[in-house]
Protein backbone atom coordinates (compact mmCIF):
# COMPACT_ATOMS: atom_id res chain seq x y z
CA UNK A 1 0.00 0.00 0.00
CA UNK A 2 1.51 3.32 -1.35
CA UNK A 3 0.81 6.49 0.66
CA UNK A 4 2.74 8.66 -0.75
CA UNK A 5 3.53 12.90 0.86
CA UNK A 6 3.56 14.07 -2.91
CA UNK A 7 3.60 13.27 -6.37
CA UNK A 8 5.95 14.07 -8.82
CA UNK A 9 4.83 14.49 -12.83
CA UNK A 10 6.62 15.04 -16.00
CA UNK A 11 4.03 15.61 -18.62
CA UNK A 12 5.18 15.99 -21.99
CA UNK A 13 4.06 15.74 -25.10
CA UNK A 14 4.30 11.79 -26.03
CA UNK A 15 4.29 10.97 -22.44
CA UNK A 16 2.90 11.06 -19.06
CA UNK A 17 5.48 9.89 -16.16
CA UNK A 18 4.37 9.33 -12.25
CA UNK A 19 6.09 9.23 -9.47
CA UNK A 20 5.19 8.33 -5.62
CA UNK A 21 6.89 10.26 -3.26
CA UNK A 22 8.19 10.20 0.44
CA UNK A 23 9.90 13.56 0.55
CA UNK A 24 12.88 12.36 -1.53
CA UNK A 25 12.73 9.07 -1.70
CA UNK A 26 10.62 7.24 -5.15
CA UNK A 27 8.25 4.76 -3.60
CA UNK A 28 7.31 3.83 -7.00
CA UNK A 29 7.06 4.95 -10.94
CA UNK A 30 4.30 4.49 -13.29
CA UNK A 31 4.15 5.87 -16.99
CA UNK A 32 1.73 6.10 -19.88
CA UNK A 33 1.35 7.04 -23.33
CA UNK A 34 -1.34 10.15 -22.59
CA UNK A 35 0.78 12.79 -23.40
CA UNK A 36 -0.34 16.50 -23.88
CA UNK A 37 -0.21 16.26 -27.79
CA UNK A 38 -3.18 13.90 -27.26
CA UNK A 39 -5.63 15.37 -24.85
CA UNK A 40 -8.12 17.76 -25.03
CA UNK A 41 -8.36 20.18 -21.41
CA UNK A 42 -11.34 18.10 -19.84
CA UNK A 43 -8.51 14.97 -20.35
CA UNK A 44 -5.75 15.71 -18.45
CA UNK A 45 -7.43 15.11 -15.00
CA UNK A 46 -8.52 11.63 -15.06
CA UNK A 47 -5.57 10.87 -17.27
CA UNK A 48 -3.77 11.48 -13.99
CA UNK A 49 -5.88 9.76 -12.35
CA UNK A 50 -5.50 7.12 -14.14
CA UNK A 51 -2.23 6.45 -12.98
CA UNK A 52 -2.41 7.95 -9.33
CA UNK A 53 -5.78 6.78 -8.00
CA UNK A 54 -4.89 4.17 -5.78
CA UNK A 55 -2.05 6.49 -3.98
CA UNK A 56 -4.33 8.65 -2.72
CA UNK A 57 -6.00 8.76 1.34
CA UNK A 58 -7.78 10.76 2.60
CA UNK A 59 -6.56 14.52 2.27
CA UNK A 60 -5.32 16.58 -0.31
CA UNK A 61 -1.74 15.30 -1.91
CA UNK A 62 0.37 18.35 -3.68
CA UNK A 63 0.90 16.88 -7.52
CA UNK A 64 4.09 18.93 -8.78
CA UNK A 65 4.20 18.82 -12.44
CA UNK A 66 6.30 20.32 -15.07
CA UNK A 67 6.44 20.37 -19.13
CA UNK A 68 4.08 21.04 -21.74
CA UNK A 69 1.11 20.26 -19.34
CA UNK A 70 1.33 24.00 -18.69
CA UNK A 71 1.48 24.91 -22.55
CA UNK A 72 -1.40 27.38 -23.85
CA UNK A 73 -2.90 24.19 -25.65
CA UNK A 74 -2.19 21.63 -22.13
CA UNK A 75 -4.16 21.56 -18.74
CA UNK A 76 -3.65 25.38 -18.14
CA UNK A 77 -1.22 27.52 -19.46
CA UNK A 78 1.66 28.16 -16.96
CA UNK A 79 3.42 31.57 -17.28
CA UNK A 80 6.76 31.90 -18.36
CA UNK A 81 9.54 33.84 -16.05
CA UNK A 82 12.06 35.86 -18.05
CA UNK A 83 15.55 35.40 -17.72
CA UNK A 84 17.78 36.31 -16.06
CA UNK A 85 16.50 33.97 -13.26
CA UNK A 86 16.48 31.15 -11.23
CA UNK A 87 15.35 28.00 -12.89
CA UNK A 88 12.15 27.29 -10.64
CA UNK A 89 9.95 29.13 -8.31
CA UNK A 90 7.34 26.71 -7.54
CA UNK A 91 5.67 29.51 -5.74
CA UNK A 92 4.72 30.60 -9.27
CA UNK A 93 3.22 27.18 -10.07
CA UNK A 94 -0.05 27.40 -11.77
CA UNK A 95 -3.08 25.75 -10.26
CA UNK A 96 -5.71 23.75 -12.42
CA UNK A 97 -9.37 23.43 -11.12
CA UNK A 98 -9.50 19.95 -10.16
CA UNK A 99 -12.97 17.88 -9.38
CA UNK A 100 -11.12 15.62 -7.33
CA UNK A 101 -9.98 17.06 -3.86
CA UNK A 102 -7.73 14.72 -3.36
CA UNK A 103 -5.65 16.24 -5.98
CA UNK A 104 -3.62 19.68 -5.68
CA UNK A 105 -1.74 20.32 -8.79
CA UNK A 106 0.98 22.34 -9.25
CA UNK A 107 1.94 23.22 -12.76
CA UNK A 108 5.76 24.93 -12.61
CA UNK A 109 6.11 27.98 -15.18
CA UNK A 110 8.99 27.84 -17.76
CA UNK A 111 11.04 30.47 -19.15
CA UNK A 112 11.17 32.76 -21.17
CA UNK A 113 13.80 35.13 -22.72
CA UNK A 114 13.17 38.48 -24.74
CA UNK A 115 16.16 39.31 -27.29
CA UNK A 116 16.17 36.95 -28.87
CA UNK A 117 12.81 35.63 -28.29
CA UNK A 118 12.90 31.95 -26.66
CA UNK A 119 10.85 29.86 -24.50
CA UNK A 120 11.57 26.78 -22.64
CA UNK A 121 8.83 24.17 -20.95
CA UNK A 122 10.20 21.64 -19.25
CA UNK A 123 13.88 21.74 -19.63
CA UNK A 124 13.59 24.28 -16.25
CA UNK A 125 12.87 21.37 -14.30
CA UNK A 126 16.09 19.59 -15.37
CA UNK A 127 17.95 22.69 -15.41
CA UNK A 128 17.02 23.06 -11.46
CA UNK A 129 17.52 19.07 -10.99
CA UNK A 130 21.46 19.78 -12.35
CA UNK A 131 21.75 22.78 -10.42
CA UNK A 132 20.82 20.88 -7.14
CA UNK A 133 23.16 18.34 -7.70
CA UNK A 134 26.16 21.12 -8.87
CA UNK A 135 25.35 23.90 -6.44
CA UNK A 136 28.71 25.71 -8.61
CA UNK A 137 28.51 24.80 -11.86
CA UNK A 138 29.26 27.96 -14.13
CA UNK A 139 28.99 27.24 -17.59
CA UNK A 140 26.26 25.89 -20.10
CA UNK A 141 24.01 23.28 -20.27
CA UNK A 142 23.34 21.47 -24.08
CA UNK A 143 20.11 19.87 -24.17
CA UNK A 144 20.04 18.20 -27.21
CA UNK A 145 16.49 16.60 -28.46
CA UNK A 146 13.67 17.33 -31.21
CA UNK A 147 15.05 20.97 -29.99
CA UNK A 148 18.41 21.39 -28.76
CA UNK A 149 17.96 23.78 -25.69
CA UNK A 150 21.36 26.06 -25.20
CA UNK A 151 21.37 27.28 -21.59
CA UNK A 152 24.28 29.57 -19.78
CA UNK A 153 24.36 28.96 -16.43
CA UNK A 154 25.61 31.53 -13.66
CA UNK A 155 25.75 31.55 -9.93
CA UNK A 156 22.65 29.01 -9.81
CA UNK A 157 20.98 31.34 -12.37
CA UNK A 158 19.71 30.87 -15.94
CA UNK A 159 21.39 33.70 -17.77
CA UNK A 160 19.80 32.95 -21.01
CA UNK A 161 19.44 30.70 -23.48
CA UNK A 162 18.95 30.07 -27.32
CA UNK A 163 16.86 26.48 -28.56
CA UNK A 164 17.74 25.53 -31.72
CA UNK A 165 15.08 23.45 -34.42
CA UNK A 166 18.07 20.55 -35.26
CA UNK A 167 16.23 17.68 -34.12
CA UNK A 168 13.15 18.62 -36.12
CA UNK A 169 14.65 19.75 -39.27
CA UNK A 170 16.72 16.27 -39.30
CA UNK A 171 13.75 14.70 -38.90
CA UNK A 172 11.74 16.27 -41.78
CA UNK A 173 14.45 16.58 -44.31
CA UNK A 174 16.08 13.19 -43.63
CA UNK A 175 12.06 11.33 -43.53
CA UNK A 176 10.16 13.93 -45.61
CA UNK A 177 11.98 15.66 -48.12
CA UNK A 178 13.44 14.11 -51.25
CA UNK A 179 16.21 13.25 -49.46
CA UNK A 180 14.17 10.68 -48.01
CA UNK A 181 14.96 8.18 -51.12
CA UNK A 182 18.49 8.66 -49.92
CA UNK A 183 18.96 8.74 -46.15
CA UNK A 184 15.44 7.48 -44.44
CA UNK A 185 15.67 6.25 -41.21
CA UNK A 186 19.84 5.31 -41.42
CA UNK A 187 21.84 5.52 -38.90
CA UNK A 188 24.70 8.54 -39.32
CA UNK A 189 27.98 7.27 -39.73
CA UNK A 190 30.95 8.97 -38.10
CA UNK A 191 33.34 9.91 -40.09
CA UNK A 192 30.56 11.43 -42.36
CA UNK A 193 29.41 13.41 -39.61
CA UNK A 194 32.80 14.70 -38.27
CA UNK A 195 33.87 15.71 -41.99
CA UNK A 196 30.62 17.76 -42.53
CA UNK A 197 29.93 19.12 -39.37
CA UNK A 198 33.62 20.50 -39.19
CA UNK A 199 32.49 22.08 -42.60
CA UNK A 200 29.34 23.77 -41.62
CA UNK A 201 31.57 24.73 -37.89
CA UNK A 202 33.55 26.88 -40.19
CA UNK A 203 31.29 27.87 -43.26
CA UNK A 204 27.43 28.19 -41.93
CA UNK A 205 26.93 28.50 -45.91
CA UNK A 206 27.26 24.75 -45.85
CA UNK A 207 23.94 24.22 -44.08
CA UNK A 208 21.78 25.75 -47.18
CA UNK A 209 24.56 24.40 -50.16
CA UNK A 210 25.06 21.17 -48.67
CA UNK A 211 21.57 19.68 -48.95
CA UNK A 212 20.67 18.66 -52.04
CA UNK A 213 24.46 17.34 -52.69
CA UNK A 214 23.69 14.55 -50.54
CA UNK A 215 20.67 13.33 -53.18
CA UNK A 216 22.93 14.23 -55.92
CA UNK A 217 26.26 12.19 -54.67
CA UNK A 218 23.51 9.05 -53.79
CA UNK A 219 22.59 9.42 -57.57
CA UNK A 220 26.14 9.83 -59.13
CA UNK A 221 28.66 8.40 -56.47
CA UNK A 222 26.60 5.80 -55.06
CA UNK A 223 27.00 6.92 -51.29
CA UNK A 224 25.23 5.04 -48.94
CA UNK A 225 22.75 5.59 -46.62
CA UNK A 226 24.82 6.11 -43.48
CA UNK A 227 26.90 8.38 -44.89
CA UNK A 228 23.97 10.37 -46.37
CA UNK A 229 22.90 10.24 -42.85
CA UNK A 230 26.19 11.58 -40.86
CA UNK A 231 26.69 13.89 -43.55
CA UNK A 232 23.16 15.80 -43.01
CA UNK A 233 23.06 15.37 -39.21
CA UNK A 234 27.12 17.10 -39.29
CA UNK A 235 25.68 19.69 -41.83
CA UNK A 236 22.94 20.33 -39.28
CA UNK A 237 24.89 20.10 -36.06
CA UNK A 238 27.75 22.04 -37.53
CA UNK A 239 25.57 24.99 -39.23
CA UNK A 240 23.81 25.26 -34.83
CA UNK A 241 27.28 25.02 -33.47
CA UNK A 242 28.39 27.92 -35.67
CA UNK A 243 25.28 29.77 -34.36
CA UNK A 244 25.63 28.69 -30.98
CA UNK A 245 29.37 29.82 -30.93
CA UNK A 246 28.74 32.52 -28.17
CA UNK A 247 26.83 30.15 -25.89
CA UNK A 248 29.73 27.69 -25.66
CA UNK A 249 33.17 29.30 -26.24
CA UNK A 250 35.22 29.58 -23.43
CA UNK A 251 32.98 27.68 -21.78
CA UNK A 252 32.54 24.78 -19.51
CA UNK A 253 29.64 22.62 -21.47
CA UNK A 254 27.87 19.90 -20.14
CA UNK A 255 25.76 17.91 -22.83
CA UNK A 256 22.13 15.87 -21.18
CA UNK A 257 20.45 13.90 -23.62
CA UNK A 258 19.78 10.98 -25.27
CA UNK A 259 22.97 8.75 -25.36
CA UNK A 260 23.19 8.67 -29.10
CA UNK A 261 22.22 12.01 -30.14
CA UNK A 262 24.40 13.09 -27.14
CA UNK A 263 27.37 11.60 -27.98
CA UNK A 264 27.41 12.81 -31.75
CA UNK A 265 26.84 16.29 -29.93
CA UNK A 266 30.16 15.98 -27.73
CA UNK A 267 31.83 15.08 -30.88
CA UNK A 268 31.80 17.79 -32.55
CA UNK A 269 32.34 19.79 -30.14
CA UNK A 270 35.51 18.55 -29.17
CA UNK A 271 36.49 18.95 -32.71
CA UNK A 272 35.37 22.50 -32.68
CA UNK A 273 37.78 23.08 -29.90
CA UNK A 274 35.12 23.33 -27.01
CA UNK A 275 35.72 21.70 -23.17
CA UNK A 276 32.85 19.38 -23.27
CA UNK A 277 31.67 16.27 -21.85
CA UNK A 278 28.30 13.96 -22.10
CA UNK A 279 26.26 13.42 -18.92
CA UNK A 280 23.62 11.06 -17.90
CA UNK A 281 20.75 13.30 -17.19
CA UNK A 282 18.23 10.37 -16.62
CA UNK A 283 16.21 11.26 -13.21
CA UNK A 284 17.55 15.47 -13.48
CA UNK A 285 13.90 15.98 -14.09
CA UNK A 286 12.42 14.32 -11.11
CA UNK A 287 15.83 16.09 -8.56
CA UNK A 288 14.25 18.78 -10.20
CA UNK A 289 10.67 18.13 -8.92
CA UNK A 290 12.07 17.00 -5.79
CA UNK A 291 13.69 20.77 -5.06
CA UNK A 292 10.42 22.30 -6.13
CA UNK A 293 8.69 19.93 -3.68
CA UNK A 294 10.96 20.80 -1.07
CA UNK A 295 10.63 24.76 -1.39
CA UNK A 296 7.31 24.57 -1.67
CA UNK A 297 7.05 22.38 1.89
CA UNK A 298 9.09 24.87 3.61
CA UNK A 299 7.03 28.09 2.81
CA UNK A 300 4.62 28.77 5.45
CA UNK B 1 -8.89 16.91 -86.79
CA UNK B 2 -5.13 17.62 -85.21
CA UNK B 3 -2.46 16.04 -87.14
CA UNK B 4 0.63 16.70 -85.90
CA UNK B 5 4.23 16.09 -86.90
CA UNK B 6 5.46 15.80 -83.68
CA UNK B 7 4.09 15.98 -80.19
CA UNK B 8 6.08 17.84 -77.08
CA UNK B 9 5.62 16.15 -73.62
CA UNK B 10 6.39 18.02 -69.88
CA UNK B 11 6.25 15.06 -67.86
CA UNK B 12 7.15 16.24 -64.03
CA UNK B 13 6.59 14.42 -61.07
CA UNK B 14 2.79 15.68 -60.48
CA UNK B 15 1.57 17.11 -64.29
CA UNK B 16 1.67 15.85 -67.91
CA UNK B 17 1.69 18.06 -70.29
CA UNK B 18 1.51 17.16 -74.25
CA UNK B 19 1.30 20.02 -77.19
CA UNK B 20 0.23 18.87 -80.96
CA UNK B 21 2.93 20.34 -82.85
CA UNK B 22 3.60 21.32 -86.60
CA UNK B 23 7.18 22.08 -86.64
CA UNK B 24 6.92 25.06 -84.23
CA UNK B 25 3.40 25.74 -83.99
CA UNK B 26 1.23 24.74 -81.54
CA UNK B 27 -2.08 23.05 -83.28
CA UNK B 28 -3.47 21.94 -79.68
CA UNK B 29 -2.14 21.14 -76.16
CA UNK B 30 -3.82 18.69 -73.09
CA UNK B 31 -2.91 18.10 -69.78
CA UNK B 32 -3.18 15.42 -66.88
CA UNK B 33 -2.46 14.89 -63.36
CA UNK B 34 -0.75 11.44 -64.20
CA UNK B 35 2.71 12.27 -63.38
CA UNK B 36 5.67 10.54 -62.82
CA UNK B 37 5.14 10.82 -59.01
CA UNK B 38 1.79 8.67 -59.43
CA UNK B 39 2.59 5.90 -61.82
CA UNK B 40 4.59 2.56 -61.91
CA UNK B 41 6.61 1.52 -64.97
CA UNK B 42 3.94 0.14 -66.90
CA UNK B 43 1.22 3.16 -66.67
CA UNK B 44 3.37 5.56 -68.63
CA UNK B 45 2.50 4.29 -71.72
CA UNK B 46 -0.89 3.99 -71.14
CA UNK B 47 -1.27 7.60 -69.13
CA UNK B 48 0.34 9.38 -72.49
CA UNK B 49 -1.86 7.19 -74.83
CA UNK B 50 -5.38 8.44 -73.08
CA UNK B 51 -3.77 12.25 -74.18
CA UNK B 52 -2.39 11.66 -77.47
CA UNK B 53 -4.03 8.48 -79.14
CA UNK B 54 -6.83 10.56 -81.66
CA UNK B 55 -3.65 12.83 -82.61
CA UNK B 56 -2.12 9.78 -83.93
CA UNK B 57 -2.49 8.56 -87.76
CA UNK B 58 -0.60 5.88 -89.70
CA UNK B 59 2.48 6.33 -89.56
CA UNK B 60 5.19 6.87 -86.08
CA UNK B 61 5.15 10.41 -84.46
CA UNK B 62 8.74 11.63 -82.80
CA UNK B 63 7.50 12.43 -78.88
CA UNK B 64 9.82 14.03 -77.48
CA UNK B 65 9.56 14.16 -73.72
CA UNK B 66 11.28 16.29 -70.91
CA UNK B 67 11.03 15.79 -67.01
CA UNK B 68 11.23 13.54 -64.57
CA UNK B 69 9.64 10.72 -67.00
CA UNK B 70 13.65 10.22 -67.14
CA UNK B 71 14.34 9.78 -63.64
CA UNK B 72 15.23 6.25 -62.49
CA UNK B 73 12.20 5.60 -60.91
CA UNK B 74 10.46 7.31 -63.89
CA UNK B 75 9.63 4.74 -67.41
CA UNK B 76 13.06 4.86 -68.02
CA UNK B 77 16.46 6.51 -66.98
CA UNK B 78 17.60 8.67 -69.20
CA UNK B 79 21.06 9.48 -68.62
CA UNK B 80 22.85 12.76 -67.23
CA UNK B 81 24.67 14.51 -69.53
CA UNK B 82 28.21 16.06 -67.32
CA UNK B 83 28.55 20.12 -67.31
CA UNK B 84 30.52 22.22 -68.54
CA UNK B 85 28.01 21.06 -71.84
CA UNK B 86 25.19 22.85 -74.24
CA UNK B 87 21.70 22.04 -72.08
CA UNK B 88 20.33 19.81 -74.91
CA UNK B 89 21.44 16.78 -76.99
CA UNK B 90 18.66 14.90 -78.49
CA UNK B 91 20.70 12.79 -80.05
CA UNK B 92 21.19 10.94 -76.06
CA UNK B 93 17.59 10.34 -75.49
CA UNK B 94 16.93 7.43 -74.43
CA UNK B 95 14.03 5.62 -75.96
CA UNK B 96 11.77 3.12 -74.28
CA UNK B 97 9.82 0.14 -75.36
CA UNK B 98 6.68 0.90 -76.46
CA UNK B 99 3.67 -1.52 -77.43
CA UNK B 100 2.09 0.91 -79.75
CA UNK B 101 4.27 1.42 -83.24
CA UNK B 102 3.13 4.64 -84.04
CA UNK B 103 5.02 6.38 -80.88
CA UNK B 104 8.87 7.04 -81.31
CA UNK B 105 9.28 8.36 -77.79
CA UNK B 106 12.64 10.08 -77.00
CA UNK B 107 13.61 11.40 -73.58
CA UNK B 108 16.19 14.03 -72.95
CA UNK B 109 18.68 13.65 -70.69
CA UNK B 110 19.38 15.27 -67.57
CA UNK B 111 22.47 17.37 -66.45
CA UNK B 112 24.89 16.41 -63.50
CA UNK B 113 28.02 18.09 -62.12
CA UNK B 114 31.05 16.61 -60.13
CA UNK B 115 31.85 19.06 -57.51
CA UNK B 116 29.77 20.18 -55.89
CA UNK B 117 27.69 16.97 -56.88
CA UNK B 118 24.65 18.04 -58.58
CA UNK B 119 22.03 17.14 -61.00
CA UNK B 120 19.14 18.82 -62.86
CA UNK B 121 16.53 16.96 -65.24
CA UNK B 122 13.49 18.68 -66.81
CA UNK B 123 15.22 22.33 -66.34
CA UNK B 124 17.97 21.97 -69.03
CA UNK B 125 14.91 22.01 -71.44
CA UNK B 126 13.87 24.92 -69.85
CA UNK B 127 17.33 26.14 -70.23
CA UNK B 128 17.57 25.33 -74.08
CA UNK B 129 14.52 27.10 -74.59
CA UNK B 130 16.07 30.27 -72.97
CA UNK B 131 19.32 30.43 -75.10
CA UNK B 132 17.16 29.54 -77.64
CA UNK B 133 15.24 33.03 -77.45
CA UNK B 134 18.45 34.50 -75.95
CA UNK B 135 21.70 33.31 -77.68
CA UNK B 136 23.99 36.25 -76.65
CA UNK B 137 23.14 36.00 -72.57
CA UNK B 138 26.34 35.85 -70.72
CA UNK B 139 25.02 35.73 -66.86
CA UNK B 140 23.27 33.40 -64.47
CA UNK B 141 19.54 31.47 -64.14
CA UNK B 142 17.85 31.50 -61.19
CA UNK B 143 14.83 28.88 -61.39
CA UNK B 144 13.25 28.82 -57.85
CA UNK B 145 10.63 26.48 -56.76
CA UNK B 146 10.81 23.43 -55.06
CA UNK B 147 14.22 22.97 -55.39
CA UNK B 148 16.04 26.33 -56.70
CA UNK B 149 18.38 25.56 -59.67
CA UNK B 150 21.23 28.21 -59.97
CA UNK B 151 22.69 28.04 -63.64
CA UNK B 152 25.53 29.66 -65.19
CA UNK B 153 25.27 30.28 -68.71
CA UNK B 154 28.40 31.24 -71.07
CA UNK B 155 28.75 31.18 -75.06
CA UNK B 156 25.68 28.94 -75.38
CA UNK B 157 26.59 26.39 -72.42
CA UNK B 158 25.50 25.45 -69.00
CA UNK B 159 29.05 26.26 -67.06
CA UNK B 160 27.77 25.07 -64.17
CA UNK B 161 24.82 24.85 -61.53
CA UNK B 162 23.96 24.09 -57.86
CA UNK B 163 20.40 23.49 -56.22
CA UNK B 164 19.32 24.60 -53.01
CA UNK B 165 16.53 22.63 -51.52
CA UNK B 166 14.78 26.46 -49.98
CA UNK B 167 11.04 25.85 -51.32
CA UNK B 168 11.05 22.28 -50.03
CA UNK B 169 12.69 23.43 -47.01
CA UNK B 170 10.00 26.40 -46.48
CA UNK B 171 7.18 23.93 -46.91
CA UNK B 172 8.03 21.44 -44.47
CA UNK B 173 9.44 24.18 -41.54
CA UNK B 174 6.02 26.19 -42.15
CA UNK B 175 3.39 23.44 -42.26
CA UNK B 176 4.90 20.29 -40.34
CA UNK B 177 7.22 21.37 -37.61
CA UNK B 178 6.46 23.59 -34.48
CA UNK B 179 6.67 26.32 -36.54
CA UNK B 180 3.21 25.20 -38.11
CA UNK B 181 1.50 26.73 -34.94
CA UNK B 182 2.86 30.04 -36.28
CA UNK B 183 2.69 30.07 -40.02
CA UNK B 184 0.99 27.58 -41.78
CA UNK B 185 -0.21 28.37 -45.45
CA UNK B 186 0.04 32.02 -44.22
CA UNK B 187 1.17 34.65 -46.96
CA UNK B 188 4.56 36.20 -46.72
CA UNK B 189 4.48 39.56 -45.21
CA UNK B 190 7.07 41.54 -47.20
CA UNK B 191 8.59 43.97 -45.02
CA UNK B 192 9.35 41.02 -42.58
CA UNK B 193 10.79 39.38 -45.40
CA UNK B 194 13.27 41.60 -46.51
CA UNK B 195 14.41 42.23 -43.32
CA UNK B 196 14.76 38.62 -42.73
CA UNK B 197 16.75 38.34 -46.05
CA UNK B 198 18.87 41.21 -45.39
CA UNK B 199 19.76 39.56 -41.81
CA UNK B 200 20.61 35.96 -43.46
CA UNK B 201 22.38 37.68 -46.48
CA UNK B 202 24.95 38.95 -44.34
CA UNK B 203 25.15 36.30 -41.51
CA UNK B 204 24.49 32.73 -42.01
CA UNK B 205 24.50 31.38 -38.92
CA UNK B 206 20.71 33.13 -38.43
CA UNK B 207 19.47 30.43 -40.91
CA UNK B 208 20.01 27.84 -37.86
CA UNK B 209 19.50 30.20 -35.09
CA UNK B 210 16.18 32.27 -36.23
CA UNK B 211 13.94 29.39 -36.51
CA UNK B 212 13.07 28.88 -32.96
CA UNK B 213 12.79 32.49 -32.09
CA UNK B 214 9.88 32.48 -35.22
CA UNK B 215 7.38 30.35 -32.73
CA UNK B 216 8.48 31.92 -28.94
CA UNK B 217 7.86 35.92 -31.12
CA UNK B 218 4.41 34.51 -31.61
CA UNK B 219 4.27 33.37 -28.27
CA UNK B 220 5.58 36.46 -26.50
CA UNK B 221 5.27 38.65 -28.74
CA UNK B 222 2.00 38.23 -30.78
CA UNK B 223 4.12 37.84 -33.99
CA UNK B 224 0.78 36.99 -36.98
CA UNK B 225 1.11 34.39 -39.41
CA UNK B 226 1.73 36.29 -41.90
CA UNK B 227 4.67 38.17 -40.42
CA UNK B 228 6.32 35.07 -39.20
CA UNK B 229 5.92 33.58 -42.86
CA UNK B 230 7.68 36.87 -44.33
CA UNK B 231 10.66 36.49 -41.67
CA UNK B 232 10.73 32.24 -42.41
CA UNK B 233 10.67 33.29 -46.59
CA UNK B 234 13.55 35.49 -45.94
CA UNK B 235 15.71 33.51 -43.59
CA UNK B 236 15.76 30.87 -46.19
CA UNK B 237 16.20 32.82 -49.01
CA UNK B 238 18.46 35.22 -47.72
CA UNK B 239 21.03 32.14 -46.68
CA UNK B 240 20.45 30.88 -49.88
CA UNK B 241 21.73 34.12 -51.26
CA UNK B 242 24.82 33.99 -49.08
CA UNK B 243 26.10 30.37 -50.34
CA UNK B 244 25.21 30.91 -53.63
CA UNK B 245 27.09 34.36 -53.82
CA UNK B 246 29.80 33.31 -56.21
CA UNK B 247 26.72 32.34 -58.81
CA UNK B 248 25.14 35.75 -59.13
CA UNK B 249 28.14 37.93 -57.75
CA UNK B 250 28.87 40.49 -60.54
CA UNK B 251 26.47 38.85 -63.25
CA UNK B 252 23.28 39.68 -64.32
CA UNK B 253 20.83 37.57 -63.23
CA UNK B 254 17.84 36.28 -64.81
CA UNK B 255 14.76 34.69 -62.47
CA UNK B 256 12.27 32.20 -64.41
CA UNK B 257 9.28 30.79 -62.14
CA UNK B 258 6.50 30.81 -60.42
CA UNK B 259 5.38 34.76 -60.30
CA UNK B 260 5.15 35.60 -56.19
CA UNK B 261 8.25 33.28 -55.39
CA UNK B 262 10.20 35.43 -58.57
CA UNK B 263 9.09 38.34 -57.00
CA UNK B 264 10.68 37.36 -53.51
CA UNK B 265 13.54 36.45 -55.69
CA UNK B 266 13.81 39.44 -57.52
CA UNK B 267 13.05 41.30 -54.15
CA UNK B 268 16.09 40.10 -51.92
CA UNK B 269 18.68 39.75 -54.61
CA UNK B 270 18.53 43.57 -55.68
CA UNK B 271 18.18 44.28 -52.04
CA UNK B 272 21.95 42.34 -51.96
CA UNK B 273 23.31 44.17 -54.82
CA UNK B 274 22.43 41.89 -57.27
CA UNK B 275 21.70 42.81 -61.26
CA UNK B 276 18.13 40.88 -61.14
CA UNK B 277 15.40 40.40 -63.45
CA UNK B 278 12.51 38.54 -63.42
CA UNK B 279 11.21 36.84 -66.49
CA UNK B 280 7.87 35.44 -67.61
CA UNK B 281 9.09 31.62 -68.57
CA UNK B 282 6.13 30.12 -69.14
CA UNK B 283 6.17 28.33 -72.55
CA UNK B 284 10.11 28.08 -72.45
CA UNK B 285 9.94 24.14 -71.54
CA UNK B 286 8.16 24.00 -75.00
CA UNK B 287 11.03 26.33 -76.58
CA UNK B 288 13.52 23.90 -75.63
CA UNK B 289 11.49 21.31 -77.19
CA UNK B 290 11.05 22.29 -80.13
CA UNK B 291 14.37 23.31 -80.00
CA UNK B 292 14.84 19.82 -79.90
CA UNK B 293 13.34 18.34 -82.21
CA UNK B 294 14.56 20.39 -84.72
CA UNK B 295 17.65 19.45 -83.77
CA UNK B 296 16.31 16.13 -84.45
CA UNK B 297 14.81 16.30 -87.81
CA UNK B 298 18.21 17.68 -89.06
CA UNK B 299 19.65 15.14 -88.54
CA UNK B 300 20.36 12.13 -91.26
Amino acid sequence: MVSPNWIAVDWGTTRLRVWAMNDSEVLENRSSDKGMGSLDRDGFEPALLELVEDWLGDRPVPVIACGMVGARTGWVEAEYRPTPCTPLDPLRATRPVVRDPRLDVHILPGLSQIDPPDVLRGEETQIAGFIAQNPDFQGTLCLPGTHCKWVIISNGQVEGFHTFMTGEVYALLSRQSVLRLTIGDAKPDLPGFLEASAQAATNADMAAAGLFPLRAAALLNGMTPEQGAGRLSGLLIGSELAAAHPLWHGRRVIIIGAPELSALYAQALTQAGADAHQMDGGELVLAGLTAAASALTRTP
